[in-house]
C-alpha cells in the first residue's frame, strides 16, 4: 500500500503576463510562486526538503538548463537543496509531480516544492511552433512544417469525424465553455478577451482553420506562467492539520494516478488504435489505471476534471476517454451540458489550456493546483459545488506521453 | 528502512562513435542499449515496467524533446510503458537513476530501465560550447562567451591554488591516469588516442590553456553515447538470481545515495565556501549522505570510485572532498599512486569523462553501470581488484547539482 502523499497549498503567476515585457528573468518568478507557496501554507522554506522543476524547453525558449537551481535564488534556505527538472513535453508538470510523490512515497523526505515553469513568449509564434514540434517526433513530423501541432491535433478531429462522424460547432462548443470559464478565473490568461465571442464563428476570417478543422479558437494560448505546490507524506499533513486546527481529511491527497506512453509518431498511434474500443488507448489505461488506484469504479464518482485540451480536439477525446459517454459520442456531453460548470462532470472549470492559458511545462501543475483547490473548495469564482474526487489529465505531444491524478478528500 | 535497489545489467554504446556519420538516429542508439541490456539479463521487454531517461539537452543538440517515447521504438511490447526524461545538466544521468529508484523503493514498479543519451557531434566546437553554457547561468555566465565551462573550471584551479597551492603537474597526472586506464576499457572513446602523451606537455603550442590553468588535455570530451541499466526491486532481484543459480549477494544493489545543490552561479559558491573546510561544501554534504545511507564510516570502506572528471580540477576537487585526503591535499593521493588502478582508492577506472568519454546526460548512468560492473567483478580490462562497495559522483554544471551512489554486494 503505497503511502499518501498530501497537497499542502500552491501558487499560480497570473497567465495574463509578459515576462520578457516586464524584463524579469525565470528566477524571479520562482521566487515568486515559491514565496507564494510559502506564505500560502505558513510553513519556512526550511521545511521544504526538496524540489522538482517540471519544464519543457526553457532550453530553446531561454537558453537555461539545470532550472532546479533557480530554487536557491529564492532563498538562502534553499542552499544545498535537492532539485532536479523533469520533462515529457506538454506532460512535464505532471512528470515532475510523479516524481516527488515517489520520493515522498519511499519515504525519501517528508515535504516536496513541485514548480511547473514556461516561458514561451520569448520568441515569434512560428519560431515557438517550431520549438514545440520538438515535443513531436520532431525529423518526421514537425521538420520545416509550419504550426506542426494544430495538424496533429487536426487529425485527431479527422479520425473522429471518419470513425464517428464529428461536427465542428462541438469543438466550437468546448472553446466556448473554456473561454467563458476562464473568465471566472483571475489568473486565466484570456479573462480579459472579449474578441473570441466573435471569432468562434466558423465563417469569420479572422478564424481560419490551421489543421483539420481546428481553428484558432480551437487552440490553447501561448502563455507565461509558473504555478508551485507543496506535497507533503502524511505524518508531515497530520503535524501540519494539528497546528492548524484542521482535520486532516480537510486536506486535499493523491488518491490515484496513471501514467502512459503511445508510439511517437501520430501515425503509429493510429495503426495501433485501428480496430481497438478508444482512439487512444493508452490515454485510457491512464485514466483507468487513475481509477483503479484510487478506488473508484468509474467517471461518474468525479466531481470535475481538469484536461488537456491544448486543442479542442484533445477535450472532445477526453471526454469519451474518461467514460463520460460511449467512445465517439462526446457531443452528447457537450449538448447536455454535463460538462459545464453545474453540470454532472465539469471539465475545466479553470478555463483549461484554451481559457486559463498553456505555459507548457506548467500545465500538469497547473491542473493539480486547480484540483487540489477545487477538492479544499478554495476555487471562488470556478469553484464546483460539493467537490470530493477531481481529476487531471495531462498530455505531452499528440497524445504520446498522459498522466492522471485524482485528488481527493475522505 | 528504503527498499533495496539492484542494478541487474548494463549496456554502453562505443563512446569513439560518432552518431551522424553513421546516418543513425537517436532513436536507433535506443534501440541498441535497450536490447543489448534484455540480452545481458537474458529477460524479456516486458518485464520491464517503466522506463527512464537522463539527457542534457537534446532539444539544442538534436532539436528534439520528450526522448522517453524513444523507448517505444525499440519493441512493440513497450507500448503504453510509463517513460519521462530528467535533467540536471552534466548531473542529468544520476537523477534519472534518483527518479528509477524512487519509484521501485516506492512499490510503483519492480524493473526500471534507465537509459542516459547525448548525441552531441551534431554542431561544431564553438556551437556546442554555446550549448553547454545553458548549464551555468547563461545569461550572467555564459552568454558572449567562448567556452565557458573550462573557464568556470579554471576558476576552480584557481581557488585550489590561492587557497592551498596547486602545480598543474597534478593536474596534468589526472589526466594522464584517465588517458591510461580508457587504453583498458574498450568503450572509452580515447582508447586509441596517442596524442594525449605528447598533448600532456605544459609548453607544448597544441595544448593551449583555456581557462585558468586548464589546459586542452584538462577537459573531457564532447561525445555521443547512450548507456542503459536495468534496476530492480529485491523481490525481482531474489527471483531473477534464483532462476540463474545465483546467489542474490551476487547482485549489485545501491547502498546509499547524495543528492545536493549548490548556488548557480560560481561566484555565488565561492561566496558561501569562504571558510569553511570545503571548496564545495554541498558537493561534500552529498558525499557524506551516501556513505550515512550505506552505513559507511568513510572513504576507507570504498574499493573505488567513477567521479565527474569534466575537467581535471573536477577530479582534483573529489580526491579531497571524498575524503582521501585532507581538504587541499588532494596532490598527496596523486603522487603516492593512491588514485591508479592497484593503488588503495582507485579513482575512473574506467578513463572517466576524460578518457572514456563525457555523452551529457548519459555520464552518470555510465558511472552507474561501471560501478556495477566493478562490484559484479565483470569490468575485465579496468576491473580493480576485491570491489564490495564502489562510488559514483556526477555533477552538473559548476559544481551546481551533485549527485553520488554507493553500489556495494553484501
Amino acid at each position: 500500500m503505497a503511502r499518501k502523499v498530501y497537497i499542502l497549498g500552491g501558487c499560480q503567476t497570473d497567465f495574463a503576463r509578459n515576462w520578457k515585457k516586464e524584463d524579469k528573468h525565470m528566477s524571479e518568478v520562482f521566487k515568486e510562486v515559491i514565496n507564494g507557496v510559502i506564505q500560502e501554507t505558513q510553513l519556512e522554506p526550511s521545511d521544504i526538503e526538496v524540489a522538482h522543476v517540471g519544464n519543457f524547453a526553457a532550453e530553446l525558449y531561454c537558453m537555461q538548463g539545470q532550472l532546479g537551481a533557480f530554487f536557491l535564488e529564492a532563498d538562502p534556505a534553499f542552499y544545498g537543496l535537492p532539485t532536479s527538472r523533469h520533462e515529457a513535453a506538454c506532460a512535464s508538470g505532471s512528470i515532475a509531480a510523479l516524481a516527488a510523490t515517489a520520493e515522498i512515497e519511499a519515504g525519501r523526505y517528508q515535504v516536496a516544492c513541485v514548480v511547473g515553469v514556461e516561458q514561451m513568449k520569448t520568441v515569434s509564434p512560428k519560431v515557438g511552433g517550431d520549438y514545440l514540434g520538438t515535443a513531436a517526433w520532431y525529423e518526421q513530423e514537425a521538420k520545416d512544417i509550419e504550426l506542426p501541432f494544430p495538424k496533429l491535433f487536426g487529425r485527431l478531429g479527422d479520425v473522429y469525424d471518419e470513425r464517428y462522424g464529428l461536427k465542428y460547432e462541438h469543438l466550437a462548443a468546448i472553446s466556448k465553455i473554456n473561454y467563458d470559464n476562464a473568465k471566472r478565473n483571475p489568473l486565466a490568461q484570456t479573462r480579459a478577451w472579449y474578441a473570441e465571442k466573435e471569432l468562434n464563428v466558423l465563417e469569420n476570417p479572422e478564424n481560419p482553420t490551421i489543421g483539420g478543422k481546428i481553428r484558432l479558437s480551437d487552440c490553447s494560448q501561448i502563455t507565461d506562467g509558473a504555478v508551485a505546490v507543496l506535497l507533503a507524506s502524511e505524518e508531515f499533513a497530520t503535524n501540519y492539520a494539528n497546528r492548524r486546527n484542521l482535520a486532516l481529511a480537510d486536506i486535499p491527497y493523491i488518491k490515484g494516478w496513471g501514467h502512459h506512453t503511445a508510439p511517437f509518431r501520430f501515425d503509429d498511434k493510429l495503426e495501433e488504435s485501428k480496430g481497438q474500443r478508444y482512439v487512444f488507448p493508452h490515454v485510457r489505461a491512464t485514466i483507468t489505471d487513475a481509477f483503479k488506484r484510487a478506488g473508484i469504479a468509474d467517471v461518474s464518482e468525479l466531481d470535475g476534471i481538469e484536461t488537456h485540451d491544448c486543442f479542442t480536439t484533445s477535450e472532445y477525446m477526453a471526454i469519451d476517454h474518461f467514460g463520460i459517454t460511449e467512445p465517439g459520442e462526446s457531443w452528447k456531453a457537450i449538448e447536455e451540458g454535463v460538462i459545464e460548470i453545474g453540470g454532472k462532470t465539469p471539465i475545466n472549470p479553470s478555463g483549461g489550456l484554451i481559457g486559463a492559458g498553456h505555459p507548457v511545462g506548467a500545465t500538469g501543475v497547473r491542473q493539480l493546483l486547480d484540483a487540489q483547490r477545487q477538492v479544499a473548495r478554495t476555487a471562488e469564482g470556478y469553484q464546483v459545488e460539493g467537490v470530493n474526487n477531481f481529476a487531471t489529465l495531462n498530455i505531452g505531444g499528440s497524445g504520446t506521453t498522459s498522466v492522471s491524478f485524482i485528488v481527493s478528500r475522505d
